[in-house]
């Protein structure tokens, strides 16, 4: 039976929002009436960014609002999309006169929400973009996002890379349309392969949302618990992070010379050992192939709940990139 | 069965370091002769700081090495002391001419290998001080550390806030006195209590190092899998961390007015939704017996391998500590 450290299960994602509250006052602030987690300090005169989504994938996105990064989280139940009146006040609470960046993992939820808020921020005069995050390449079915005819690839880890991007061209002043052609470039080339051992628990379930056996890794697993492309056969850490690197260079095109930024990220019943032996064959990996991995990010971003298991994301990466990837940061989750 | 991502067992410390080497190289570097992590570009001119222990507690201490914090990190085998040789090596390393500071958690191999590395130092002509970080009041007796009557508290999750000070110390130009002096008014007067639902699991092993009920909690717990002075029932995460934080209250006996700095530590399993509602109830109790809660630190940084529970960690503050605490900090695990 799997127990977790919650109250109420109905209110454990208030509860995690106050508990950040409280522990970074002088980070963020809590909106328990629209339901937002805000700057503790607005930005003034720049584009604002928002995002939101789900709860249950803690630190994201509440985690990332600071300067640097976000404005304003706009965080829903456990695994639902906040409303679109919830995201049509964050969107109006991000602005500081220069218009919002709408940042927007591809769930249909969250994609309807946020376009309903963009068309409502327009009412208001508030300029809006929206870049859609959907890296997940388990869910690349060769049709969807780009061309419609279907839901397209799931939004997962790059958001982190979206929104540290974004948020560093609006920091340095950029223009919507600059701070949104930096997020469109990350997202589009960002692709993320994920696997879980064990799958998540909701709050006040005892078990894990689907059953593994003691052989099986379900590869390609999605953020809220979605079955994968396949069940595998439990491998060590480095056959298992092969599985993921493998089609994350190919389906980029990878070759030798190029350059990217890595996250290996835990689901969140990862713990830290683990991502970094992880992270040791990703770097042999793309090593091996004459690709120079510049920057890697290691910890638990964007999590399903206490899932075990880890993702890995590349983006590829140009001097432009690193040098917003650099800038400064400092967030409750992600700072430097 | 509990199964981990990991190659060979005695493999997983060693891997786990060429892994954060190989993904922050600008912030450490791995000198696997001698088994150390030192900082990628090596401070000059300043008191030098050394930490070490058994690992299977990550990101302790590697994760901690860099600017603002350690020079230089010590890891044994998973929960086994570093050999002396190789803290004498780290320590020699972590000299740039004024003197160098060893943080030790207070646990018999390690006091005794530091104190033999710290005499084969001053053969070295290199001064040395030792600070002992015995925060774990589930280990207080009446005796030990302070009279030598038995083996004292134990030290745990407060070695990071004895780290990042210290280390703030030294970066502002400290003497090696000040710079003890410093950890050693942090490491005085700070306590912890943990508890954990499951306990961490050894690499190669399948099942966690000790059994508990569905209906008990360890309370108490040490972050080698000690037994804790209790079991207790499982409850709400309200009534399991009041049954830290009150112990830790009466112990420092902190009274309206006090200030505190409070470190809310995940174990290794715990995710970071239980731990944002564990900080939101430390803040709610010391709120409710007018203790400020001037800094808090939220998450996974002293780990027993993949524990599910959490520690807390109290440390009476006053402004001089805050302004150490708030200094520039660039490590792989702590950063602002």
């Amino acid at each position: 039976m799997k127990r977790q450290i919650i109250n109420d299960p109905g209110a454990a994602v208030t509860e995690a929002l106050e508990g950040m509250q409280l522990s970074y006052p002088d980070l963020v602030a809590y909106d328990t009436d629209r339901q937002l987690i805000l700057r503790a300090t607005p930005a003034r005169d720049k584009v604002g960014l928002v995002s939101g989504g789900g709860s249950g994938h803690e630190p994201l996105h509440a985690g990332f609002v600071g300067r640097g990064m976000l404005d304003v989280a706009v965080p829903g139940a456990v695994f639902a999309s906040p409303t679109a009146l919830q995201v049509h006040e964050g969107t109006l609470a991000a602005d500081s006169g220069r218009g919002v960046l709408q940042i927007v993992k591809n769930y249909t939820g969250d994609v309807l929400n946020f376009t309903i808020a963009g068309e409502l921020a327009g009412d208001h005069a508030v300029d809006t973009e929206m870049v859609l995050v959907d890296d997940d390449l388990a869910t690349d079915t060769g049709t969807g996002t780009d061309d419609g005819d279907g839901p397209g690839r799931r939004g997962t880890a790059a958001v982190v890379a979206v929104e540290k991007i974004a948020g560093a061209r609006a920091e340095l002043g950029g223009s919507l349309t600059e701070v949104a052609d930096a997020a469109r470039r990350v997202a589009r080339n960002s692709r993320t392969m994920s696997l879980a051992l064990q799958a998540g628990t909701h709050p006040g379930q005892d078990r894990p949302a689907f059953d593994l056996g003691a052989d099986e890794v379900e590869l390609g697993v999605g953020i809220h618990g979605e079955r994968g492309i396949d069940r595998v056969r439990f491998a060590s850490a480095d056959e298992l992070t092969e599985l993921l690197v493998t089609p994350l260079v190919d389906d980029l095109g990878l070759s030798r010379g190029a350059a990217v930024l890595a996250i290996v990220n835990g689901l969140g019943g990862a713990y830290p050992l683990e991502l970094s032996i992880a992270a040791r064959r990703v770097h042999q990996l793309l090593g091996a192939r004459g690709i120079t991995v510049a920057r890697t990010l290691v910890g638990t971003y964007v999590t399903s709940l206490d899932m075990h298991g880890f993702s890995v994301t590349l983006v590829p990466a140009d001097p432009d990139l690193l040098k917003l990837w650099d800038a400064p940061v400092r967030t409750p989750a992600l700072s430097w």
